[in-house]
This record gives C-alpha cells, structure tokens and sequence, in this order.
C-alpha cells in the first residue's frame, strides 16, 4: 500500500462542544470530600426528580460542555436558535426552577433532590430569573396543552429560575441500583475502544425488547460495529416493566440472537420531556457524548400523543445548521414481521398489506402476558416471552395487577 | 421553527472531481455530425472490448473528471498514489494501448472496437508511452499471476499507451441492445430528482437477485430514501444469466417484495477488471457520478479467486485520504437465511450455526434450476426461481446446457 494511503483511524466520535473533551462536573478525590462538607452548611433548595436526573447527566459529562444550569440569554438561545449564548448548539432549556424568594444572587446554596433528601450539587447563582413558560413550552414542546406531560413539569416549575456553574457531589441512587447498567460517558468511551468499535448506533429504550426492537438494532449493526441499547434509568411510569426485568429480558435477547461483542447494555438518568423532535436531538447530543456515531431514530421518537407527525423527530436532524451535531441519526421507519415477506421489515421495505403482518401493541403484549396467554414468536422471542410472563404472573400472584389501557406517558408531576 | 433552522435540501451528491460537475465527452447535434465525418479519414486503431467500454464510460460522464486515457504520470500516480497529475483521486488506471508503431505524439486517430467495428470516438494522440506492466499489475492487482483475468488482459495489452484527450462519438450497443436500462449519469441524477431521492445506495451486480441480495438492498432501504441496482452489462462470462433474464428476474422481485418508489434498475457498460479493493473504489468514483451517496460493498467485491481478503476491499475505504470520495461505503457481511433467526442476517448479526443456515452456491442453483429442481423459498423468491427455470427449461429444450462446476470468472481476452 502506498505512502498516501493509511491505516483505518479508530477515534470515537469527538464529544459535543467546541473544545471537544468531557467536561464531568461531578467532583472526586479530596475536592468531593470537602465540598460534600461545606455543601452541609449551605442554604439547601429543593428540586424534582428531573431536575435531579439533569444534576447527574452534568455531573457525570453527558451533557458536555454544559457547565451549569442555564442563564436568561441561554434559555432564550436555546428556544429560539437551539444555541447557547457562547454558540453551542442545545435544543432543550437545561434549569432549575424554585419558589424561594430567598435566594439571591451570588449565593452558594446546595441543591436537594426532593425525593431522597439527597445533596446532588452545589450551585453558585450567578442569575434569577424569570421566564415565559408558555413561550418555552410553545418553542419546546409546540404546544402549551397541560395534558402534555412535558409541559405540565414546565407549567408547575418554580417562580424563578437560577443560573450558575454546578459542583456535582453526588449521582443519587443511581451507580448502586443500577450496577454494571448505569454508565458515566468516560466508561462507555473505554468499552468501545476496548472492544474496537468506531461506528456506534445508540438505541433508546426504557421497554423490553421485541422482534421490532432487535431488527432496529440489526439493521444497524449491519453497517456499523455494534450497538448500545442506551436504557432509561430515571423514574418509570406505572405498569412499566422494572429495571432489572427489562435487563434480563433484554440479556436473553442478545444472548441468543446477535452475535458476541455487537452489544452493550446501558442505562442513563434522564427523564423523558416527550419533546419530540427537540428531544430526539438532546438524545443524539448526550449520545455523542457517551461515544455514539449514531442514534437510531424510529416512528415517533421521543413522542406522545398525536403533538408531533411520526417523522418529525427524523425531518428535525436536516434542518440543524450544518456541523451543529455530529452524532448523525439513523432513520428507521415502523417494523414489524410480514408473512409474506418470510421475515422483519418496516414501511419502507414491505409492499404487503396489513394482514400479512404480526402487529401487537404494547397495551395487548402486558394484557396477554399477565394472562398467561401466548405471544407469537414472530412477534417476540420465546426466551423473552418467557421472563416477562415469569414477571407478570409473580404480579399476578400477588395482587391483581392493573393494566392501563390507554398508553398516555404522565409521568408523575411533584413540586414544593 | 427558527430562523436558524432550514428546510430540507435535497441536492444529489456532487460528481468526482474539482470542479463538481458531470463532464460528458460525447459529442452532439452538429458537433457529433462533422467529427463521425473527420472520424472516417483518420488512422484507425483498433480497441479491445475493455477499452471501448471504458470509452463510453468517459463519454456518458460515467468517468468525470477524466478527459481521455492517461498519460505515463497519470497512470504512475495512480498506480502508486491513487491520484492523476492534477491530484485528482482515482483508483485504477484507464488507459489505451497499440502495437501500431505508426502513431506518433501529435496524431489524430480514430480507436475502433475490434469486436462491432465501430468507430467509439477520436484523439488527439498527446503521448505515446510504453509501461511496466508487472508494475502496474502488482500495484493494481497485488499480483502478476497471469490466472487472474485482470492481470491478464494488462499483460496482453499493447507495446505502447497512447494519452490524449477523447472525443466520443458512440456508445456502441449499448443503448440498443439495453433500451431502458442503460443509464447515462445525468440520466440518473434526473431520475433520483424526480424520485425525490436524496441519500441513494448503490448496488453492484451481474447476476439475478436471490434472497440474499434482496436482504443487502433493504438494509440500504431501511435507513436511506432508495436502493439503484446497477448491472453491469459489459460483457459476460460463458454460463452467465443473459441480461434480458436477469432484467426480468430482478424486476419480478422489486415487483413482489419491494416498496413502490424505493428501487431502480439500471445498467452500465464497463466491464470487471476483478481488482478487488482498488477495483470497489472505482466502482464508488462512478456511482458517484451516476448521483449515488453510497455504495453497497459486500464480502469480497469485485474479487476473483483467493487474491483479496474478504473484506479487503471494505477496509480500503478507510485507507484513502479524507475527502477523497463523496460516495461512501456501504459495508456489509455475508448474508443468508437463518432458521434459528427466522430471517434473513449476516454473519454480522447471526450468532448460530451452520446447519441453521440456508447457503447454496450460485453454481449448485444453476444445477438444480437446469435440471428442473426445487429451490427452497428462504434462499429464493419463487416468482425468481420461476423465471430462471423457464429459462434453464429453454436452454436444455435447445441443447443440454454446460453448466460450469467451478467459480472462476476469466472473462475472454483478445488483443489483436
């Protein structure tokens, strides 16, 4: 081979921002040890489970170059220009709300997950501020309907919101009951060296995974070198299926049906906002942070109701300004298994009608499993069917499980 | 939406080349007219089948931005540099060659296909220069083995290569004989437009499309706007599927098992040179021009025998200086049906074994087809199968048709 010509290059994905490094927020060593001291005699401010979550994606570099939570000029850049005020591109305010008239600004004040009591950060407040919150739900989310549950956790933040650089000190519950799942961005960028991989396609999912779910993760693992089934550790909704069920449903699928060394599992805190196209974006954004090349972008990502068309989260990546972001999206449209094409395959691949295709809802699947009924391994694989009816009929067991049966994402809405 | 965000645009990929246009070196209207009439009177040199599909190549714009056949530092910077004189990128060298000890630098010269006799186009002979054929065989083909059918037709050419710029004044056959499916790039490109294509694979074949291949062009499919299968309809090796049956084979598998609106079949005259990675380099230079943002490459493309590593000419995409192609590469494995599986997948994505897998060689199909056998439905569509046994009917009803036991693609070589 000749001198012009090289040897492939195995650099993951730069992290998001100018200077291109994790910035992790999140103390250690002897500087945790006394900030978690001085944190005590702080003025302590209460804040709410996403709040909290958004304190660890900081802390733990996910949401680099972020060094705090957003200023007045930040949250304007952010809604009308996806940008910070510095340039860097972001399409989701990053804030912290309260109702303390208290706090001023200049102050130091420790910043208290509501739920567990539990000092996340420190904060300098550099500003307070208020905003238009049906100006940010408008831009966000394209709606100020309060039967969003993303702009129901705007409309009922706090008066103000604070501004200021963050020093994280703790990442809550999560390394504990999340072992060997949850992963900090520097931990996910070691495995795929480690494991040789360049082109990564994250997949987001807080559900267990069927046949759907699996051909979305082939189809990409087709042309790249792995994929990182990037789970939703944050709070669940009722009737979700736990953490560690998930997990090990998860785990027979790829134990039995890809190929060594093409997955990796992982969990991160984030709570869903529902935002749509403006979410899948924040998506793409942390995910170029944990080393993704690509994020997997399906039918209605990020979505609820009828608030976004089913391709909005994908039209939204072309119509970024060019370089904003480099973690790139993988369009996939709806998949399912057809008869008549003897195998997986989407809208995009399959001429044939409805009938020719095994289509279940998620509602059905629950209903079904919690019977004991039986679920067509066209539609999920016997070994996945096998620990999910194991967990419903535990559920059974003990108390009649309840099954909604409207898939509206609420999410739980608490402030002080 | 913001000012800061755009609409969609929907520009094709630019051609090879600087200037990022298609440069046609066939002649028009009256321009066409009078260099048929000069053609007449100039001395003729007769071209080999390779080098009049080359010709045409360079007169549909299929080789933009080349302008003729390639002089000694042309084709010694391509041999060890992958670049003409002028920096341009280009994998492998075109050139043109004659024993004619008659033509001299600064002769005009008509070069006619030996086989159609046909004048293909004029030059203005700018070098007359002789080469290292061992040298460009090794840089090339990585071989000197005269078994190779690419190593060959360089070891048969002509004492001297003759550089200059061409004049095309006939496509040959080609738009005849393959009415339809012969594509001119600019012919493409408005057809990709028309479709509303955007992001548009490749993919390489001279045969009919099985299981397999329909599995190659989905996975394109599922993640981009549509799939071109582009046949090469050169010249064929003894044995091989007559383009008309292929055609026809191919179509009755978009019709049955593709969405309307996301494949097009098309044809190109350039013939197999069978140098493996340098050969899927130059097969993405021309998908380029043709408007093709990817390329699908497979397991040993564009290969003959044991002279590449399978997934040589995938690797050699990383290996080339950035920049130097807008087509990218489109790598996937060996695919096959898995029962285990339940589908189709690759040994990228199938984790079992061999006995779950459907694998038949195209020669053991030939076999069983020509005697009238069953094909099992998981390796091929039966509306193919159906038209390929009527086919192989038709031939054993004329006279007992050979069918070649081994796999080796010589091509026929004739130099006068």
């Amino acid at each position: 081979m000749s001198g012009k010509m090289k040897e492939v290059s195995q650099d993951l994905i730069a992290p998001h921002g100018k200077e291109e490094k994790l910035m992790p927020l999140l103390l250690e060593g002897e500087e945790l040890k006394a900030e978690t001291e001085k944190a005590q005699s702080l003025k302590q401010i209460k804040i709410t489970s996403r709040e909290t979550s958004d304190l660890v994606m900081l802390g733990i570099g996910a949401f680099t170059p972020l060094k705090g939570f957003m200023s007045k000029a930040d949250w304007k850049g952010v809604c009308d220009d996806f940008m910070t005020e510095d340039g860097t591109f972001w399409p989701i305010p990053i804030t912290v709300s309260t109702d303390d008239e208290d706090v001023k600004e200049g102050d130091e004040i420790a910043l208290v997950d509501d739920e567990t009591g539990t000092i996340i950060a420190t904060m300098k407040v550099e500003e307070r501020y208020t905003i238009d919150k049906e100006y940010e739900c408008k831009a966000v989310y394209t709606t100020t309907d309060e039967e969003h549950p993303g702009v129901q956790k705007v409309m009922v933040q706090g008066k103000y919101n604070l501004a200021g650089p963050v020093k994280v000190i703790s990442e809550s519950y999560y390394p504990e009951r999340f072992k060997g799942l949850y992963h900090r961005p520097a931990e996910t960028r070691k495995m795929f060296n480690d494991l040789g991989w360049k082109r990564i396609a994250a997949f987001q999912t807080r559900n267990p995974m069927h046949r759907s779910h699996e051909y979305l993760a082939k189809i990409a693992i087709e042309t790249m070198d792995g994929v990182y089934i990037h789970q939703l550790v944050g709070k669940l909704k009722p009737g979700d299926i736990p953490a560690d069920v998930r997990v090990k449903a998860i785990q027979a699928l790829v134990d039995n049906y890809f190929v060594k060394g093409t997955v990796l599992q992982g969990g991160y805190p984030m709570e869903m906002r529902y935002a749509g196209p403006r979410e899948a974006l924040l998506h793409a954004v942390f995910r170029q942070n944990y080393g993704c090349s690509h994020m997997i972008i399906g039918r209605d990502h990020a979505g609820v109701g009828d608030y976004y068309g089913p391709f909005d989260a994908q039209k939204i990546f072309d119509q970024i300004p060019p370089g904003a972001l480099k973690c790139q999206n993988l369009n996939i449209d709806w998949t399912f298994y057809c008869n008549k094409c003897d195998g997986m395959a989407s809208m995009k691949t399959c001429p044939h009608g409805k009938d020719d295709r095994i289509l279940l809802s998620g509602t059905m699947v629950r209903k079904t499993l919690s019977e004991g009924g039986d679920i067509s391994p066209k539609f999920s694989r016997p070994e996945v069917v096998e620990i999910l009816k194991a967990y419903y009929q535990g559920l059974a067991d003990k108390d009649k499980v309840e099954i909604k049966l409207h898939g509206a994402a609420t999410g739980e809405v608490k402030k002080k």
